[in-house]
């Protein structure tokens, strides 16, 4: 039985799975998953608690349940078709980002308004023209979408793909657009990143 | 008096402090910071309440102080001069990305080993190579790093950045460095936050 996920927990588990592909051992105990992720082994046994007992004393976690368990959850036993909009420097970073395709998620199709991009490949993706955004999605099925367009644009594209059935979106432009219910929208400002380490270094400094 | 502020506060705080520079407000209220930032109110005084009383009754909190106390506190008060190594598509995009200066950030150094990139400038950033690390960083007072390299460099570039002093670095690989104790790392990898969104997809979707 799996019960109700902290939505904080998700991003260890990603973490976690990676220990487990990292390690290659058909047994890991909670202090061998901690020297790989530096999470405390209590917080490693804690979050693993959720899904019920795979740990079998004095050998530790059976990584091949819980790859399985882990899959599930984060849904990597399926492929995810993504759209991307914008192909600027970060739009082609995202693109050629392996880690994506690793996790099941692929970038199937990209758009921009920049005619200089438009009917190029970056990678193996051929860049669209951002107005026929509606002809070409309301035909597949596509879910997910990254924004990687300056701040000014964010809303009506959004607007667009939400208009356009897609379900969930992560947005690196720093601002926070307005999705209606039954939409999630994941904001990434990098410089908030920065804040956070700046801060840290600063408390460590005094 | 200031207590002392958990580290899951700071991403908010950081967004708190673009409300405030959005509004243009002499005052707001917890319920506008919500209208624009989407938290709720009770968790925006919640989170403002660690820093003693801007709020007046009926008027809403001062944002002049309010800002000025946020800015002390995530180090924004100050310019921070960063180096960046890896000038591929995610370094390029990191050179471009205009939220860093806007938040006192400068890149000030990149570094690349790449024969057609070294010598070159990046927006206004010469991209210097990596043989001369050491030469370069010994010498200016940097305790900020942004890595941009792939998985494999990562931890012999750490390594080097330690060495020079870097206190803080900003990791873009989807790995884990080792780093000594005083030395602050934070790991961004943007398969988890796809991860995360596909989660809460999968969950909405059922």
């Amino acid at each position: 039985m799996i019960k109700k996920i902290p939505s904080n927990v998700i991003p260890r588990l990603s973490l976690y799975y990676r220990a487990i592909l990292e390690a290659r051992k058909d047994f890991l105990s909670s202090e061998e998953i901690s020297k790989i992720t530096y999470f405390s082994a209590s917080q490693i046994r804690k979050d693993l608690a959720y899904f019920g007992q795979f740990g079998i004393p004095s050998r530790g976690y059976d990584t091949k349940k819980l790859k399985k368990v882990i899959e599930r959850i984060l849904g990597l036993d399926r492929k995810w078709e993504v759209v991307l909009v914008g192909v600027g420097n970060l739009g082609s970073a995202l693109l050629s980002y392996k880690g994506f395709s690793q996790q099941g998620f692929y970038i199937r199709y990209a758009f921009d308004k920049d005619k200089r991009k438009i009917g190029k490949r970056v990678g193996s993706v051929l860049v669209r023209d951002i107005d026929e955004l509606e002809k070409v999605l309301k035909k597949k099925k596509v879910s997910l979408a990254i924004l990687a367009v300056p701040k000014e644009k964010v809303q009506s594209i959004v607007d667009r793909l939400v208009n356009c059935g897609i379900k969930a979106i992560l947005n690196f432009a720093p601002i926070r657009p307005y999705v209606p219910k039954g939409v999630i929208i994941l904001n990434i400002d990098l410089s908030i990143e920065l804040e956070r380490l700046a801060y840290f270094l600063k408390r460590s400094l005094r």
